[in-house]
């Protein structure tokens, strides 16, 4: 017989005579209750086994990680804690589990073991919570703009263009590393490599999100971007996926509402579906945050969070302003920064951001018009001729979530700006034809999808948001 | 005032005293009547400038390609061809065009052609109807698994394992090429690559979804994969986007059920949701085809042939059955094919393939339990022991469009089948643990997804359904 979901079964609005489910065991107490689950839902089914009349081979089976088809009646539960359980009349074991060996045992792991583990981590509560949650929020990503019709554009993984400047970039070949092709002068010929030329992993790809929306109007992409960064922290990858919309003729004004609408958007719809996992992980934070020193928990609990992000406009404060409150704020003064805030030009570090929004807004920050000379060279450069239309979403605990601005659209200040820092015209030859053929005001922004669902899932390391992450020194799986 | 999209201007009950649109100039004729679009729909707006009171500069700068502002009265239109048109009443030029010098002229213009200008190309009919059925129809495969409870998983795109055996791989490195560092015996020192070994762009994320389905139930990727095959054909990319599904506890009748179900629903959405752009693309196709002889063209035309794979169910043939229905088809008596099939066992070309779906059953054809000896390792073994649970969909034009199988659940089984055709075990330790913990049976496919948008919207280059095509020699932009 076909099997039934978990998550259907304890959903059922009645007892059934004759149910079969599959699943892995969780835990079996007691010779005779079994708690399997199938990933469908964070909740377990109770599965009670006749075990006097099942054989003891077959009960010694029955252990923490193995694969079985349970078939039985579906009755109410007396137990506390679910509504139905199975009566099981046939159990089999699909695949056995070394309960000496299985590395996720019933107990808890460190998470750095559980990294090491990624290919089993999702077996457990948290994880699979984690990885159900992102699914929900990327569906929603999808959904947000698809409602609006917006155009879903795969920009490029491979790129020829090394100008973006947004980072370090991997290289992709297919020389033989060991025997590289040489021009006569001796350089590497990669007019011999795969492509012709030179190509390196995308950084962004917001460039061809902007050919792209000055054709389609409104576009995003949603994509892996990548960093030959080696930053070893809890908020960076070297491979991790990024969201890009670009909208014709949107102002930086239109950019800040569009990020703020669809936030609260993918928040709101990931809080509806996913009641039962955000539950589970706030429970998980809450335990883990005991061990911490009071003054370093969270204020809010992780539905609370997340609802305050819902019920609350961001906050908009201009670059000159925030620096303002910077340069009066108490620990500016006291110096108790790194880096003191003392004029105008200065870029944000992290510790200043943190400041704005956790102690002083208390909210979601959007700051923007920031110095030209901090920020890339497509931000359109506003009237004092010092600034530029750039807007940065900060949020609690995670830093930067939202990078974005309108699009420097006219030519003449573009080629400036290019030839001041020195990124060749030859080599955006396309990307300047934007701006010669029917160019017009435009913006848009990237969101790394993983500090959203750090957001969201109230995690601390990144690494622990992505099904295998990539980080310097780490490419398992 | 807020611009309003052309797709609504046109799908508007009534008329409207003042709008505003925004977006490029197609074309402009008799000194009055705009044709405008802004990439929300195939069709454009008419838009009346009253030329006698509008200055001869500015008349002079409505040209093909310009970005325009204009305001008016939206009216019901006296022209054949539109509902609504806009009486101008302010018109201002937002970006110049210069009409000489615009490559996308009102014009027919080579394929070819239009590859080479890919960042502009979206600026015409064709390439916009695509790009917006290629995103309706990624939105159709992200709303078919959510509604059926499978989580999205994003399998890693750079990765160290090379033993998947699909094809030929990219390298991603972060070594200085023009100075690799060495170990003491002269080999290149991967240790001080980025992630301290040797990566590469990985060909599929099977493996790493099974791990998944296998805590999760039933997940699904859809992301990027690449080959570094010099194949320079109209079939294959170095950079495309595929979609693997994964479903513990389901056998290779199952798969197929859920392959069928899947494309047949992702087109369904997508005739229902982009029928005008479909049309175009129907009526493209038929243009197109004029200039071939009678025999090459299409039996049906594009929408017959979509709700022809909507109504029809798939014919399901084993591979012995599809090799005698070959074995006794005229074009092997007669030696018209390539490779004339003589025996149980021969691989199937293209040819043969085509044979069967467009000649034979006239029907996308599902072709399953495979010779072992031509199939990949991972891949179940029948009980007859000679064939593996392997199904290919076939599709009419476009040939191979889903391969998929049952894996083999067996570990003993498994680890001989990689022991003859020498992948070493502890390279995929992972992947066996799957097998060792709690294993049982479980069934997937890949399908590559701009096979399926070549399908859908009748184009035949699949340089011509991706934004920005990676082929040999190619990764400009």
């Amino acid at each position: 017989m076909k099997h039934t979901k978990v998550k259907d079964l304890l959903n059922s609005t009645q007892t059934l005579h004759e149910v079969n489910a599959k699943g892995w065991v969780r835990t079996f107490r007691n010779n005779q209750f079994i708690a399997l689950n199938d990933g469908s839902t964070i909740h377990n089914i109770q599965c009670v086994v006749d075990f006097e009349n099942t054989p003891e081979a077959t009960l010694k089976r029955i252990t923490t990680g193995a694969a079985v088809s349970v078939t039985g009646t579906l009755v109410e539960s007396k137990g506390a804690g679910q509504k139905f359980e199975i009566q099981v009349s046939k159990l089999e074991i699909l695949g056995d589990s070394d309960a000496e060996k299985f590395p996720m045992q019933p107990k808890k792991h460190s998470l750095e073991f559980l990294r090491e583990n990624a290919h089993l981590r999702v077996r457990t509560n948290a994880f699979g919570a984690i990885m159900r949650v992102r699914s929900v929020l990327a569906f929603a990503v999808h959904q947000y703009f698809q409602e609006k019709g917006f155009v879903y554009v795969n920009t490029p993984v491979i790129t020829g263009a090394d100008a973006e400047g947004a980072g370090e970039m991997f290289q992709v070949t297919s020389l033989p590393l060991d025997n590289l092709p040489k021009t006569e002068d001796g350089a590497i010929d990669y007019k011999k490599d795969f492509f012709g030329k030179h190509t390196n992993l995308t950084v962004s790809g917001q460039l061809e999100g902007e050919a792209f929306a000055m054709a389609l109007g409104q576009i995003y992409t949603f994509g892996p971007t990548f960093r030959a960064e080696n930053s070893n922290t809890s908020r960076h990858l070297a491979e991790f996926w990024m969201i890009e919309p670009e909208v014709a003729f949107n102002d930086l004004h239109d950019n800040m509402d569009l990020a703020e609408d669809f936030i609260q958007y993918v928040i709101k719809y990931t809080v509806d579906k996913c009641a039962d996992d955000l539950k589970f992980l706030e429970g998980r934070l809450l335990e883990e945050e005991k061990s911490k020193p009071q003054a370093e928990r969270s204020e809010m609990a992780l539905l609370e969070k997340l609802n305050f992000v819902l019920e609350n406009n961001f906050k908009r404060v201009s670059y000159t302003e925030a620096i303002d409150i910077l340069k009066n704020s108490t620990p500016n003064k006291k110096k108790k920064f790194n880096y003191i805030i003392e004029e105008w030009g200065a870029d944000l570090q992290s510790e200043h951001e943190r400041f704005l929004v956790e102690k002083h807004f208390k909210s979601p920050v959007i700051v923007y018009d920031y110095p030209a000379n901090i920020k890339s060279f497509y931000m359109r450069l506003n009237e004092d001729g010092k600034t530029v239309g750039a807007m940065d979403i900060l949020f609690p605990g995670i830093g930067e979530i939202v990078g974005g601005s309108q699009r420097e659209e006219r030519l003449d200040v573009l080629l400036e700006k290019m030839k001041v820092i020195g990124i060749d015209e030859e080599e955006l030859w396309w990307y300047l034809d934007t701006r010669r053929f029917g160019s017009a005001i435009h913006s848009g922004f990237g969101l790394g999808f993983e500090r959203l669902v750090l957001f969201v899932t109230g995690m601390t390391n990144i690494r622990d948001v992505i099904p295998f992450p990539r980080t310097p020194g780490s490419a398992e799986f």
